[in-house]
């Protein structure tokens, strides 16, 4: 196992018991998420905005317009957190203080540069494949003045943790007698309704299998 | 109604169609979501962490430990910035670059104040109701140490802004013959699965109603 985390600002200093330390927890939090949260700092002050990505090998891609402040922020080079967080339950325990929550998160710290030229159009791709798989080589293709107006970063997963919970609530001592009390987890899951074609579909035609089989 | 966002970092600059301006749009995004993702800067870099909250009238409430050096720094009232986020769609249109997300957003901008004595107490409450409903009245309440081991932030709604996504993909006019590929939503839901007893329940107790109509 490829041990995550070398630093200070990404080694977990509280529920410890809930950080993973392989490679593959955070690739299996960044593949299934669909949608990041992006932090920089704008100003001085913190900027946190929801956006796609995608990841290929230990690279997580993102892209953006040119027109945005906070994409040209972020281009530059300066520190940027992106947290990815699978919400997988609800736990009621038998005292408030225990009621928690089912979650697998990853946060990764570094710094993003832009991608030019055919890592620009790989990034691209990380990014669309991931969010609607199949779409790169069933829609048409980025044309130059598309590819010239999105920007592509690109940030290193050197610097991730990752944190994990999972099963039953647990409860204190004091409560064990107290079975009037609920304890247990309503579990919370992301699935994809039956795909609506656009009114500009013609009647009848078929839903590709790329997107048909796009279950969950 | 209510008009939001009166700063410039609250008021957006691109896709401005998307911006929601009443503060019932706010509070809908708010009240349906479950998780929130919190940033703050921490020795310079930003950090995006994923929590839970609660909403009453005009003030969001945060929990965390007391031992968290986050919760720390958030109580002595740096700026944050709250972004809650509910992913509604993958959005294939006909080209790549027309692909996108159906998704309510709101990004609150803010200190966080550290609340005390009754205020936590409510604070906390909202907190709880907000995840778990009917949790406050059936579980066993916070006693002193716990409430002393818990910090509660409160940050007004004043700087916040909403963007809205909806509706079938737009595809540009030289797209709108490509007929065999296909454009359409794949609706993304979040959902609440049934509920998983403790294992220290005993057999047979039924699931209080607070739990068992947790629907979604």
């Amino acid at each position: 196992m490829t041990v995550l985390s070398p630093t200070p600002r990404s080694t977990l200093t509280r529920k410890k018991d809930r950080a993973a330390t392989d490679r593959e927890r955070l690739y299996e939090v960044l593949d299934e998420g669909l949608i990041c949260h992006l932090g920089l700092v704008l100003d001085g002050s913190p900027v946190v905005l929801p956006t796609g990505y995608g990841r290929d090998g230990d690279t997580l891609y993102f892209h953006g317009s040119t027109g945005s402040g906070n994409v040209r922020a972020a281009a530059v080079g300066i520190d940027v957190c992106v947290s990815i967080t699978l919400l997988d339950g609800l736990v009621y325990a038998r005292s408030l203080n225990n009621h928690s929550m089912n979650y697998r998160s990853a946060v990764v710290h570094g710094r993003a540069r832009a991608v030019t030229g055919e890592e620009k159009v790989h990034g691209l791709r990380a990014v669309t494949e991931h969010l609607t798989p199949g779409s790169w080589d069933h829609a048409r293709a980025v044309n130059a003045k598309e590819l010239a107006s999105v920007a592509v970063l690109a940030l290193d997963l050197t610097e991730a943790s990752v944190k994990i919970r999972a099963g039953e609530p647990v409860d204190d001592p004091e409560d064990m007698d107290s079975h009037q009390i609920w304890a247990g987890v309503v579990p919370v899951r992301t699935t994809f309704g039956e795909p609506v074609p656009a009114g500009y579909t013609p009647a009848g035609a078929p839903v590709p299998p790329h997107v048909r089989s796009r279950r969950r």
